[in-house]
């Protein structure tokens, strides 16, 4: 055994995701949605379900300016236990009623092992955050999950380890990953984090899946989402994950990094029009409700 | 609610592991040993639980040169999936051998919520690792234990962020938590992360528990943990937390950090004399091997 | 003068350099070229200058393409007293021959003090370094100056530590000001530095001076140059500064992020083109020598 | 020249401080001290120089507690042009008054080659403070000094740009130089910086010249001071800089992390007890006054 571990240090710490494997790019499906081909994916959702009213009203200005997928959290990790710590499994109906009356698939944190089960059973797709990034029993669990998972990098977490915690999931059996960068702790303290856009760069040179990027976890403030979401295109990211709260000053967190959805709207027409540029398509939404 | 969310944000994130709520240090037992009082504290034993050989040997090694608890990895929170990944429940079974026979209580770190139950029925107390030190599902789950908690700072971690994830254990009722400073991720990339001495003060102003310092994974180089080790004690380190092995150049994994026995009980020694300056004590064993 | 002291903590740090004080945006023109409108800036020239025929091909090379300003270094900040330190004022000699022939303006690094005298006898622009960003004696020299500076970001100085060194040469006299983000030191080595994008909004918010990005220096590697330009356009820089090398496999120093002549002149195309969606405009140069 | 420049990069940054070159311990002398062998040298006084009256009285102190070395600015590097920015040449002359008083020779920093010729002209030793650590031009002129010269690391530099920096200075042909750790920044603000002992290791390892620690603007805070002190001699640093001012409430700058005479005192006393435990001696005073 001794002379197994020393053989498994000579060993790349991936292999299945990098793109000394597989050399073409990966794609994974969310309902309907394609990410990692032509379509620029934007999921977009209040940072935690706080009521029916909130979520649906946010869930349907999200499509009608042409997000492909709802985000949400249920269970919320919250560096104190006196914080709002989610719905848990009414959150996640709630979600599911959204998706019912909007059609757009959901993704939603899983924090824990033994959540798993309950978690996707409802959702659409699986998020890993930023801090249990390198919770490996998480990880090998959702390595046997039927759902796509969207892996958030650790805030301190270097593109290798990042795609290390993704060859946990492949490696399971599970080969539907998104990575997405998310920004990164640095002495800077302006923003809530460092927005990295270059990981998405390093992080296409080395491995296969796509990549999407959260400006608004990165940056914290409303006022940088736009330009940072344009910035993330630009620099060749698949997608954005962005916050979007019907009414943010009213937010039971993060509120003042939510968009209102005119802001919202706005920010998906911009990228609508430079999407070309960048070899991209936005297909925005004609929703229902306009057209009757 | 969303008035209890407001109110919440005025709300310090943690209360119960303040100095403003306890003032007085709190001691920590682990089987007959007191953490936090005068007794300078000394946890040894190798990274990963390897063979029974290997486990008893350093065990004992590590024993007589007057280590009161043992350490031992049966599951270990690796970057990559292809490392070792430790020996499970059949570790664990060592490691009550391991204090069957050397009467040592030991402690052995957790990384799932599900593995509680296991871990909890055999170690006397246990560990959240760097990399689960936000993992909120189970500090929630060992809050509920009735064993001491051995909690490191995360990599990424604040000193506040440390404190609130102590207080989600001590407010779920488990008082008995032993805080560990084992290493910063920083720029210098000379040694493996950057130990933050002087967080020991920090701590020890702003919270009542007790303090240990693991000069062994912060450093990364054996050379340097005797060293850092003195510092430790002289910054005012409740205790230390040290990998020994009896053949490091055996190791299955970290073999570079560990000290061996002889290196090992030079430092206990070294500890042990410099002690009084500093209002400590350390009992140095009389092992019974060396009696009879 | 105790009583001086005082007050003046209460002071802001920068006040001039503040929004506050002056709130529509600054221009500062080197040469014929005003930057901080709508038109976006290009500064492009090798990092160091080394020969007549390695400047005046750059130098042409990136004029043909549509840059407006040559940069090129004469002294250059070199960790080690063993690396190439730079040709001096035979490089500024070149400089002034380049900018003699190709008609653009050129900025060049000083050092030290001793040095502005001779630097900016020739320079249309003085860049103040990253290592040097917190050189308070030259940036008091800087401020006595009648050109404009381009201040570099230092690796690990905050927003607010900038605009602070900014202050220096304002509160000295000297209004022309260019601000460069360049990548910040963090733990994250796959990159040379950490581009910090949003850097670009902090810097808008709170200060009125032009800023442009350094994407070369930033990344470290050539095949990054192009899509970290096309994101700083997007997020609303007021330029870019790159670094261009005839033939950058035998470039002295940095040949790795160097971009070929065929390489900028793609990257400007593509900055033309995109540059109307973010209300910019790129004025490509028709060279004298395509028209003959 | 290529051919040069392509060879120096295969050639260590570092050669002259390096351990492979030297393998025994330098020792540098200040006035009659000498640092880097037995003794365990401190250097202490005030952050900044300000009155007559002030500078004696706290000169006076740490040469009854014990002190070697009198430390006191006169050229200060202040983030913003509007706070204090020392006395200049006045202050050089309080300096050496204090230094005719007292005995102690004094080290003060000096921020641009322009005014080397006069601080070498006062002063025992030169200081590089942190944010000149990579003010190349700087460390040349030092390079030809007859004083030996304090090298402060950088804020943001590893410790092999820190023995380059060094090597600056010995390949101009001065041989005496002392390191002094003075903490890094990381993203914990808990503390001013983050002070990195194990960097002390690092540094002895790597290289031959003598090594201080400065807990005063590592942690910024007064009593943080004489734990990591002790730390600092427990690790193997040849010595310390601390501030001290003889009424800190007073203080123009620096003032919270200062201590007072009574806390130096105390802290030498300390170390006094202490040092046979680290082969080292430190040689307290007996003050004239107080024989009288």
């Amino acid at each position: 055994m001794s002379q197994i571990s020393r053989e498994t240090q000579t060993m790349p710490s991936y292999r299945l995701a990098s793109r000394l494997t597989k050399n073409e790019n990966s794609l994974v499906t969310i309902g309907d949605t394609c990410v990692g081909g032509e379509e620029f994916v934007v999921i977009a959702g209040p940072c935690s379900v706080e009521t029916d009213h909130q979520l649906l009203g946010t869930a349907w200005e999200v499509k009608s300016a042409g997000a492909q997928c709802l985000r949400g959290g249920a269970f919320k990790p919250r560096s104190s236990p006196y914080s709002f710590q989610g719905l848990a499994d009414v959150g996640l109906t709630m979600l599911a009623r959204a998706r019912e009356f909007t059609g757009l698939p959901f993704v939603t944190e899983v924090m824990d092992t033994n959540d798993v089960d309950l978690v996707e059973s409802y959702a659409d797709m699986l998020q890993v955050g930023t801090r249990n990034a390198q919770n490996f029993a998480l990880l090998k669990r959702l390595g046997k999950s039927q759902k796509p998972v969207l892996l958030k990098r650790g805030l301190m977490n270097t593109i290798d380890e990042m795609l290390s915690s993704a060859e946990y999931i492949l490696s399971g059996g599970n080969e539907n990953v998104i990575l997405c960068e998310r920004g990164i702790r640095t002495f800077e303290t302006s923003t809530r984090n460092t927005l990295d856009l270059s990981a998405v760069l390093t992080i296409k040179e080395r491995c296969h899946l796509p990549v999407i990027v959260d400006p608004s976890h990165a940056s914290g403030k409303a006022s940088y989402v736009a330009p940072l979401a344009k910035a993330a295109m630009a620099v060749g990211a698949d997608g954005l994950m962005i916050e979007v709260h019907c009414d943010p000053a009213s937010a039971w967190c993060d509120g003042e990094e939510s968009l209102d959805p005119q802001q919202f709207t706005a920010l998906m027409r911009e990228l609508h029009a430079m999407a070309p540029h960048f070899n991209r398509k936005i297909s925005l939404a004609v929703p229902q409700a306009k057209l009757d």
